[in-house]
């Protein structure tokens, strides 16, 4: 990781080519280095002496070279999304012209960005806390419409502002503690005991709140865990591919949106959904077939909806024994879908009374019938995934941590909480509480990056996009 | 080709997620549509109150939900690209967010805009002749120096300005001559033969000049044609994959930048190579094997440089006899290139005596030992190819069509001044010599599109990008 003050640059659109690019520079020359390259359409028009929040309209050179004919907007410190000066360039979206202008402000005196450089800044001018700035990453990464709005809802600042606000009250608290450490031989207690004790179980709670969210924040940041199980040859990777293609049928009916398919991850509904394991499923065949029974049903305990794929010509003993020897694998937060594949090829009679024998006997998981090859019933299988995803989707403004970081700061301020709440029942010495307590706020400020190292910032900003 | 005045809108930046993204608006509700949406960070800030070319924080909401924190950029007709009202929304470059703003706009007033709308509105809106708007299309697409250069200077008007000004003579003219018809029982000449001869030989020399231009001007913007030939199994299809890779390299020294692999396509240096018909040489061997000898020397003339690729373990006489056969198909203006491949399997010795021999009896061709596998000497292959293609590379400023539409409108104009010419040396009557004149005058037009037919606009436009 940088920590220097030179003007910084990088492509801010996404890589290929478009109708337009912007072209993003941030630092104390940005504007300087734009106007030794930009000449304004307007008469002898110096970016330096216009108005931030102003756009410009110019031509790039390369010393007398036209590059190309470019928009300027400019925003000047602190009213930036750095709080430094920042100049964007809007030129035509081709890759050379992407390229060459880069290159040129990296010739007049930019270096080239590292992935969230720009966001690094932000977060070192005080401008967003740390829980913001992985939000505005997790923001640009969403992929459904539930982690989208969470991830807003933490850049806007909805769960750092309760965790600052509930570190102040500790603040407060510690302060007193620590005076009566000064004065420890006069025996006075200028912390009310039972106050505090009042306000650490009421943070505690709150906390408490936070760390169970974590569960759904995962499925919510990750897609709901579906795993689709069955013998070979059942039609597990032809089920996975028509699904995939119902979600590229979906995505491409907004035009100009063509997605980079994320492996395995399937967008319905704007529920995500994550196939658990499921590359080799598609890749390679031998792998499954040898894959031991054990290892299989490793991968269903983790799942949250089980897609248990059987062959809808086989007898209705043999469904009953594939239904039962997954069924007694799993806990009631799991739901089982048993899709009954290849039903062109069945016996209408003989499906109808499987169906219904299901229905009898299992009465609370689903059964369909499906041709995973000729498309039949997907859709009733897609609407019955999207009504379980809708089941666990997260009330508006509801406080939902995502970030495994987080989770486990949050677990060390609960374990340092309970430590202090104990103590405070043991009429512990004021020394030894306040040790609990301050760990309980360093965690605290460790997710909103009042705590800091180096390593935790590279580690964060390292998984940005370029040019954030 | 819709032609309405509903205000379009569509993603203006590369497909797939980025730091940012921008959605762009144009027509007469574009600022009120983006005001039903928007909620400025300003106290009740309402953008249509507010002044061109200036900038916007704020957050897009669907109804009470907020989708994200955007800024806004207002242009107001006719200072826009496409002298309409333009709102550009720069938003965070998650595709869910990119997808949801879409669709709230066209759920509030806004229609999808088609491929090159944009642009379209901008030449119907007379802010861009014909010429200029291809241009831009050739700039997104650009993928050399040599066709950003050209484009940019289409772009710029550079091209058709200088056809307009020709017009605008014969126009002249032909208003004289036309006025002849008006007194034609008088026998008067208000347009002075002398002086119009003049005029059309000077325009013919111009449009010459431009019709020659074309072949260089295809070269750049389609890339040179290479053609890699030589019997199954010398390493055609590892040449090409050890190229391709070497382009790769290059590209990706800058970062955030991958770029789309066109198809046999490849920059060295900045210039665009482009390999004929080799995708049969990389996916299917057998193809090529059953190809007949016809076939391969048809895709050898078509090339400016034949790479032929020789296993440099055969002996001096078989090459002699290979490099013959090629070179007796061979015009002037190709140039023939022979890479003695698998050079680490090769006696050293006899490899050099090949090499002496071929300098002393082919002293114009270039001659090569390399291992397409190992990556031995491909260095030195890329800079020949760079230097073959540098040679051909044009003057700034000079005037080149690289159009075929231009092209073929530019040979119309051209027979018809030189019947006009012929005419006018057979003392051909007023109004015969009107009509040659006149068909100039209409497919100069054709070029800048003073000329134009639905038809033509919509196959020019439907080949933009979305966005533009």
């Amino acid at each position: 990781m940088i920590l220097d003050d030179i003007t910084i640059t990088a492509i801010a659109t996404p890589p290929g080519t478009g109708a337009i690019a912007v072209i993003r520079l941030s630092g104390k020359d940005a504007i300087s280095i734009c106007d030794k390259v930009f000449k304004s359409s307007s008469k002898s028009k110096n970016l330096s002496t216009q108005k931030p929040y102003t756009i410009h309209h110019g031509t790039i050179f390369d010393e007398s070279r036209p590059i190309d004919e470019v928009l300027v907007s400019i925003f000047k410190a602190p009213r930036s999304y750095t709080s430094e000066d920042v100049v964007e360039i809007s030129c035509h979206g081709s890759q050379i012209i992407q390229q060459q202008i880069l290159e040129l402000l990296v010739r007049n005196g930019a270096r080239l960005a590292q992935p969230g450089e720009f966001t690094l800044r932000a977060f070192l001018n005080g401008k967003i806390d740390l829980s913001q700035a992985e939000a505005i990453a997790d923001l640009i990464s969403s992929s459904s419409e539930a982690a989208r709005r969470v991830a807003l809802q933490q850049m806007r600042g909805g769960f750092s502002n309760q965790l600052k606000a509930l570190r102040e009250q500790l603040l407060h608290f510690i302060a007193l503690i620590e005076l009566e450490l000064d004065f420890s031989e006069e025996d006075v207690e200028f912390a009310d005991r039972k106050e505090l004790t009042t306000l650490l179980i009421q943070i505690l709670t709150v906390i408490d709140k936070m760390i169970s969210s974590f569960q759904l924040g995962n499925v919510i940041k990750m897609g709901i865990p579906v795993t689709i199980a069955g013998k070979p040859n059942v039609g597990k990777s032809t089920l996975l591919n028509r699904l995939l293609n119902e979600e590229r049928a979906i995505v491409s009916e907004i035009a100009g949106t063509t997605r980079d398919t994320i492996e395995d991850t399937i967008n319905l509904g704007g529920i995500t959904f994550r196939f658990i394991d499921t590359a080799g499923l598609r890749h390679t065949k031998d792998a499954i077939e040898s894959m031991g029974v054990e290892r299989a049903y490793n991968k269903i305990t983790q799942a949250k909806v089980i897609l248990l794929i059987v062959d809808a010509q086989i007898s209705t003993d043999e469904v009953i024994h594939s239904v039962e020897e997954v069924k007694t694998k799993l806990t009631d937060d799991q739901r089982l879908i048993i899709l009954l594949n290849k039903e062109d090829k069945a016996d209408k009679e003989q499906l109808n009374q499987i169906l219904v024998m299901l229905k009898r006997d299992y009465p609370s998981l689903y059964a369909l019938t499906i041709s995973a090859k000729e498309g039949h019933n997907i859709d009733q299988l897609t609407n019955t995934l999207i009504n379980i995803g809708l089941h666990g989707q997260p009330e508006t403004n509801e406080v939902i941590v995502t970030n495994v970081r987080h989770y486990e700061s949050l677990i060390r301020v609960k374990e340092n909480l309970e430590e202090a709440i104990a103590g405070l029942k043991n009429n512990l010495s004021s020394d030894l509480l306040a040790i609990d307590i301050r760990q309980a706020i360093y965690y605290m400020g460790e997710i909103t990056g009042e705590i800091t190292t180096d390593d935790i910032l590279g580690h964060i900003f390292s998984k940005f996009c370029i040019g954030k």
